[in-house]
């Protein structure tokens, strides 16, 4: 079979290369006669532009990258699915890559991002990550930047987050509302904002309720890709640490049943005994047994706006009239289930 | 800040842009001296290439397209980080696209993808795609295409998948041992092949253990982004149907846990009543209650694998010496729980 080429299709036709490029990029200079001409043809052979050829002209790649720190992850892979589809809508690609939350692979992979000429970055940050010199890279080479749930407040890009402080702050005033009077908290990692935003929403929901702060109960998980066995693990020091805590509020879903089953094998009832409140709202959170009480992340909607917002900044840069950076805010709730007392 | 560009180094040396591009790309025609210089004022200014540049160079773009049913899935979040850490490793950019289980877009991203110059395309196809011409131009076109898990078996390119009918006779044979004598089947989709191997291998360890198969007995979960509802649905109708039924082998995890919910709700007991065997071994099957007994589907080690073929062909091709497509079958297990007797 001749394969399809503009310069196939410049000799069939007995017009210039350049004007057949022209025609199929819809310049205005090119007669309608001569457009329809290269056009039905062209879709006759089955043509397909060379994308880079392309790219030489329009200096885009409508490529993006996105770096999240676990793909199998319920929280992350909507965010995933939020993005793919308004990119989609749009155009454009997106080039996914994990860091594992290790900070030398992030930086890693933007350098090969830019590298590769994508349009932009969208990016939740690794655990490790706290020096910030290869985000605002990104931004001196004038590319679109756009943070979304793990983010650095120091660095000036858009952030789409929701208010982890204020939620955790609703998360502990349920078990304080459902009596509890002694409540812990396993916290995340000690470098995202998140998990820091989580820790003093927690703190200030007791001192409010005039509950004092006890360090000893606050417990740490580091490890994102171990959740579940940081929960079983966290569980058992608990119990031996302390035999009067009777709430629990824990940095995310994973670890929460991680914890309750290990509560579970130890024959501590929940919510008798202990009550739980998770974070995220994972599906197997509504499946498990008891079934857990949570804060409901919004993570379809966070990968939805991550990309418009990414989109609103490439618009405005191609129209000469850049927009400032800005961070969005999106609602959470507590959903309440069966791992805390209705009261 | 002097942006770094091939123009700037050429004239900082006072050499041509040709050179500079030559030295940069190690071509053996520019002296050691020369290379060492321009080398190292490029490392000193931070100079990017421009990815399109040397694609037009290499012919190759270095990224792969990645075309899943779904996101938000356990199995193939698992196979797409198998897929990424190979592809990094051998410096490929993956770009995923979801398809919904549908044909159109299925076809859709295909082209998109090729036109946008991908080296070659990893897929697991839609439940809904029963014509192969979209994936048969992709091989027409000398790209490579790798299929996995969900594949056409008429499509002349290689895949990766598991022996389904044999991991659907393992688990039939286990109700079987553990007592059962009428056993029901929830099965997948109509078209995609794993669904009827796996509705084989369940009818083809009925007839070796002489239990009569009956079709009244199998019901069919369409769709795969409400597995968990289709689960319940089919549960509430097979309790309507048959009082009879004492085991179950279900297609996927999801929906065995959507069944597991309703039975529970309807005070049937887990496994007295009806043993259960699901497939593909989510994560959260081993923390419901009662866990689940099923099938472990090696997700991560498929990702590698699809990833490992694609990068042999594409290099038999590089060195001329292309390779015939071949099919890798991957080993599963039964994975014993709760949800069926132990005897």
């Amino acid at each position: 079979m001749q394969k399809a080429s503009l310069k196939f299709i410049s000799k069939t036709l007995g017009i210039s290369v350049a004007t057949v490029s022209k025609a199929l990029n819809d310049y205005p200079d090119v007669s309608k006669k001569t457009r329809d001409l290269v056009c039905n043809l062209a879709k006759e052979l089955n043509y397909k532009p060379n994308s880079f050829a392309v790219n030489l002209r329009t200096k885009e790649s409508k490529t993006i990258g996105l770096i999240i720190p676990v793909i199998v992850h319920y929280f992350f892979s909507n965010v995933i699915e939020g993005i793919l589809k308004e990119a989609e809508n749009e155009g454009y690609l997106v080039i996914i890559l994990q860091s594992n939350d290790s900070y030398e692979l992030e930086k890693k992979q933007i350098n090969l991002l830019i590298s590769h000429g994508v349009d932009g970055i969208l990016i939740s940050l690794a655990n490790e990550t706290a020096n910030y010199d290869h985000l605002n890279a990104v931004l001196a080479q004038d590319k679109t930047l756009v943070m979304f749930d793990k983010i650095a407040k120091i660095v000036k890009c858009s952030k789409i987050i929701i208010d982890d402080r204020n939620a955790a702050y609703k998360a502990t005033q349920h078990l304080i509302d459902s009596g509890c009077k002694r409540i812990a908290h396993f916290r995340g990692a000690l470098l995202p904002q998140n998990s820091i935003d989580r820790f003093l929403g927690y703190k200030k929901a007791l001192l409010d309720n005039n509950i004092p702060y006890d360090a000893s109960l606050v417990y740490i998980c580091e490890c994102e890709d171990k959740s579940f066995e940081e929960g079983q693990k966290n569980a058992k020091q608990l119990l031996k640490d302390h035999d009067d805590v009777d709430g629990i509020f824990i940095n995310t879903d994973l670890i929460a049943i991680g914890a309750i089953n290990e509560f579970r094998k130890q024959g501590v009832r929940i919510p008798e005994d202990i009550s739980i409140v998770g974070f995220s709202n994972w599906f197997m959170s509504s499946v498990t047994s008891p079934s857990l009480t949570t804060i409901n992340q919004p993570g379809f909607e966070m990968g939805q706006k991550t990309f418009h917002q990414f989109h609103a900044e490439i618009k405005a840069i191609k129209d000469k009239n850049p927009i400032p950076p800005r961070t969005i805010t999106l609602e959470t709730d507590l959903v309440k289930r069966e791992s805390t007392k209705s009261f």
